[in-house]
């Protein structure tokens, strides 16, 4: 749409005589136009889609901390079947059994330590999607507000100007077949 | 800009879940937005191109007018020059000379008519196009009025709508990193 109405406003001046009226208020209507739409388009960008990928950056680390925990765990598992195994042979090395206990209890404290803090934080975040949404179209709003507000001027201006156009001219005999003004 | 104003709305909507409180004016609002749009376009198309379109179709019949000029003075020189033939004759035939006089005012006459009405019409059609530019710049510009004013009622719908469902979840803990709100 940005490119239609560029277009429209161009067009517009294309045909719009040097000797008419308004011509150079038509310039700055038609930049004013063009810079409305670069600024809401640019901002758009800013607080809507660099909001959102920012939000969906957490994802990967989450992913990331996840795939640590399954790591994690399948240490810990390996510790107990480990200790179960000195545990229960016949011939036991105290040693050994003690050495493997504390592993065990090394392995099951990173891994309780991982899973304590994705348990906190996975509703966290899963919950935070409301806050993103609220702020990204909250942001859409208020930035479509002041650009229907600035266009809007922009637009009298506009009409304005072919009010003026309208009265130089009137003197001249308007026919146009099939045009209901 | 129609296509992707609905594409926010629709995707909106997919996300948004059916117990979060405004569910429903969600509904409403991306109804009104599609609608809001739809008659934008319609009398867009009805307003600003089929006038277009119709100034357009009077350059065909002039075109014909003109091309019908030029045939008919060709007609006009022929019967000056067998007129003149006829003059100049060593061995004058009054009888053909008054054949080819009543010919040649005839043509002259035919002529003449097209030229005089092509003289008085064209100049009023060229000027007729400011008429035509300030009739179709005015149209956009009220449906541009009538649609801004329009979209930014919806759009205030909308922002209410983000500040209702972020009441109804302030108890959540909302942290969203590079997210300034």
């Amino acid at each position: 749409m940005h490119d239609s109405s560029k277009k429209v406003a161009e067009t517009l001046q294309e045909i719009y005589s040097a000797e008419w009226d308004g011509f150079e208020d038509l310039k700055a209507i038609a930049q004013s136009n063009d810079l409305l739409w670069e600024d809401y388009e640019e901002k758009l960008a800013d607080q809507a889609v660099r909001t959102m990928e920012n939000y969906l950056t957490q994802f990967n680390e989450i992913k990331e901390r996840i795939a640590k925990r399954g790591r994690k765990l399948v240490d810990y598992d390996g510790s107990r079947h480990h200790l179960e195994a000195l545990q229960s042979a016949k011939k036991k090395d105290e040693a050994k059994i003690a050495k493997a206990e504390e592993d065990f209890y090394k392995a099951q404290a990173v891994f309780e330590e991982l899973n304590k803090e994705l348990r906190e934080d996975l509703p966290v975040l899963y919950n935070s999607r409301i806050a993103c949404y609220v702020t990204i179209f909250q942001n859409i709003s208020n930035l479509r507000d002041i650009f229907y507000k600035e266009m809007s001027k922009l637009n009298h201006d506009l009409y304005d100007l072919m009010s003026k156009l309208e009265k130089q001219h009137s003197n001249k005999v308007f026919i146009i077949k099939g045009v209901s003004r």
